[in-house]
């Protein structure tokens, strides 16, 4: 990779302020960077690198007003850390993996598209269906007649359970497993337990991401939906019947019971809760580690366990830092009180 | 599948009220219910469905009463949801699949039963003995010595390691790992740690479902215990030297650490965390997302982080969220009770 | 197994008091101390136990002071649970399992050392360089390009993407995935996600212990560092760009979010989450299910979620659990306040 400022400003339509000529030959983090680095400034908190930095050139918001001087060259675009993004996916291209490994297990009756890769050790039941430019990388079990839409990459060890359906331009990391029985059981009156058949299955639609380890339950009738655009980060766990709805991103850890539809757009932290058989609305943003334990308005910004208003959650708890404080004043309204009344007799 | 509504009723011992002669041809969600579709209603949450549902019939309690007309047929039992399940169960039988892949590695001195299916590449290490009708999905790993009971069924990529013994008519789904080493290392005086050898096992009894990805550590002597119906949703961390007691069910996420004793028909929603050395009584009950960090008596039921009794809990928390008006009302008493010092002086 | 007392006691440089030719045959727990069993007394939760147990001998610190009989023979030494660990590793010595199964698909140009063992169906990228004693047991996937040092064990089902270096003398247990892409989506105008390419990896340094199920992701650029002797256990997510200091210690289901850097020797006690773009420094411990979202000084004992200062927080905690009771006395306050006021009038 050898490229003047200039060229990569004209590539992404930015405006250079600094040397145009300077050449470029790798990215770097700006806090890192490196002779010949391209770097991006777009998280406030790493405003102070800029002016320290070793980078060659900066990616940098049309707006950026430097408070010191500035020895890289910038870049000037609105979204510094977009287009940064689509440079290194430009560059990132990769090779196009193609074939099948003669060690792989493959029903007879399997139907696949163009440019398909699988690769050593995957396993296919009867009657699936691959779309064109399918990569499977190791390891990989698909079920009886799964479907797999274009362009989607399963990474090594994804398990597909039988009948579930995955989308165009999807990618599902290593170790997700999709269409596990949902976690369906039935109290007896001897305090054993019935199991609950899970016939339903998982529907992925179009440009998900599954994060690797994460595990999205079949449904007990009909399916479990992650709708087009939802980004799931590792170890998730979406249990049976849950809907996730369009660009709804979680962060690491979160658990989702059964039932419950989540909307769209939606932001969570990591490590949330939601109980079952909740509706939360559109454009719902939760904090890190909360509870989500009943239904949710559409624009909520929840905190807590269990979840409640941020603004009102954060108010709270800042009393709850110092609360043998106000003990104390409690304490000492009551001697004064007391000594009020005694003054009085 | 078509029967009449009356055929249904008389195998799970229903009563009819409406036409019995109706058609079923499908099970489907109360909900989303179809022509030919049979439905369930247990949980309160979807009673008003009842009344727009376009299910053809509903299995419903027999002391439901409509407060609005019902145009689906009803079959009223004493427990809707468990009879549902058994038709679902009864309608779902599996093909009985037997057999061995060609593409599987197993050990020579392996002993099976009878009615046995192994997957393509799972792989048996010495001296492992499987009873009769084991099922055994791709890319499963049975390390040395283990003992598999009748009817248990390992889903794709569970690993089973090596000396574990699992019971009868357990279901350990996929992704889950069984016996890995405990986590235990003693700090030394260089900061660096020791690792204890983990010389344990697992022993899982019978009638256990263990979830997706969930892990059961081995022992560092003597058995990690899982007690027989012992239901584990995905995701739980069981540590070594625990024991769960039998019947005690746990929603996805938890975490049990090491040498902790959990009794029978304890009930853990998600996400929920056990410290280390404890012992938990019978009948407990845990809200989600708490932490357990002392003994805990029989029949107790508590929430928080740490956790306290649940109803306590509740009251607490209530208080919390409004903590402000609380401060509020300290200051209103301070300034008022200042007034009246200095009207007194 | 069989030695004397007086024979353990010599290899581990402690003091017998009691029989010295008692006979030791097995190691077993305080609790369940057998005849011819060695235990061990550490954490003194487990005291009782030194009164009762039926082990033959008992390995003690040198200041033990039993406060009423004891019948084991007692040896002691100045660290019980390391002398038993080392007894147990000594003891515990595995056969050097070598060789390569013939079911693994290994690319040509694989590079190795003396003394491997690659087990059933793993698979090997191209251009992969493994150390001596090396063992990778069965179902791990190492992708393109990896380097894994000496005496570093995988265990079934590993999956290391293509690029990350593993140091010496590591144990990845079951099912770890480390490489997976991290979490990395800028947000469109149109409440799409846009990928942001994952183009570093992860470097583990020598002497690392990682849990089973744990996922390191790889880094946007440069790596995602696991540091020397770090001790993982199952379930943690540590995200892209994050460094993880020497010697720090997490117990399961703990998660970093990304580009945090943790100092050295920190202790985490399960189910923690940290907040991402953060520094955490050496020497800092926190307590199960802690949120931390701001930096952190060194030597700082944390809880709480978010989490501040341990000894604070549980005095805060203290008076949450009684709320109630202070609302109370604000509402006597305000009763006897409105009293006082009347009678002034």
């Amino acid at each position: 990779m050898t490229f003047t400022v200039k060229e990569i400003a004209d590539v992404i339509g930015g405006i250079v302020d600094g040397n145009p000529d300077a050449v470029i030959t790798k990215f770097s983090k700006i806090e890192e960077g490196e002779e010949g680095g391209l770097s991006f400034l777009s998280n406030v908190k790493y405003t102070p690198h800029i002016y320290t930095t070793k980078a060659t050139a900066v990616l940098v918001s049309t707006d950026f007003v430097p408070t010191n001087p500035v020895h890289a060259t910038l870049i000037r675009i609105e979204e510094p850390y977009v287009a940064f993004a689509k440079l290194m996916a430009f560059y990132n291209q990769k090779k196009n993996k193609t074939g099948i490994s003669k060690h792989a297990a493959i029903a007879e009756n399997t139907v696949w598209g163009k440019d398909i890769y699988i690769g050593d050790f995957v396993s296919i039941a009867e009657d699936v269906v691959l779309g064109d430019n399918v990569k499977i990388y190791p390891h990989c079990y698909i079920g009886e007649g799964v479907r797999i839409g274009n362009n989607t990459v399963l990474n090594p060890g994804v398990k597909i359970h039988h009948g579930c359906v995955i989308g165009n331009d999807c990618t599902i990391h290593a170790g997700a497993i999709i269409g596990a029985d949902g976690f369906g059981f039935a109290p007896q009156k001897d305090n054993q337990y019935l199991k609950i058949p899970q016939l339903g299955n998982v529907v992925i639609e179009d440009n998900v991401d599954i994060g690797a380890q994460t595990c999205i339950d079949r449904s007990t009738l009909g399916s479990t939906i992650i709708r087009k655009g939802v980004k799931l980060c590792n170890f998730i766990q979406i249990a049976h019947n849950c809907e996730i709805g369009e660009n709804t991103v979680m962060a690491a850890q979160c658990g989702v019971s059964g039932s419950t539809k989540i909307g769209k757009n939606c932001v969570f932290g990591g490590q949330v809760g939601v109980n079952w058989h909740l509706t939360v609305g559109n454009n719902v943003q939760v904090g890190a580690q909360s509870a989500i334990s009943n239904n949710v308005k559409e624009n909520a910004t929840l905190l807590g366990t269990p979840a409640f208003k941020a603004s009102d959650c954060i108010k709270s708890y800042a009393i709850f830092k110092f609360l043998p404080r106000y003990v104390a004043r409690i304490e000492e309204l009551e001697t004064k009180l007391k000594e009020l009344e005694k003054s009085k007799e």
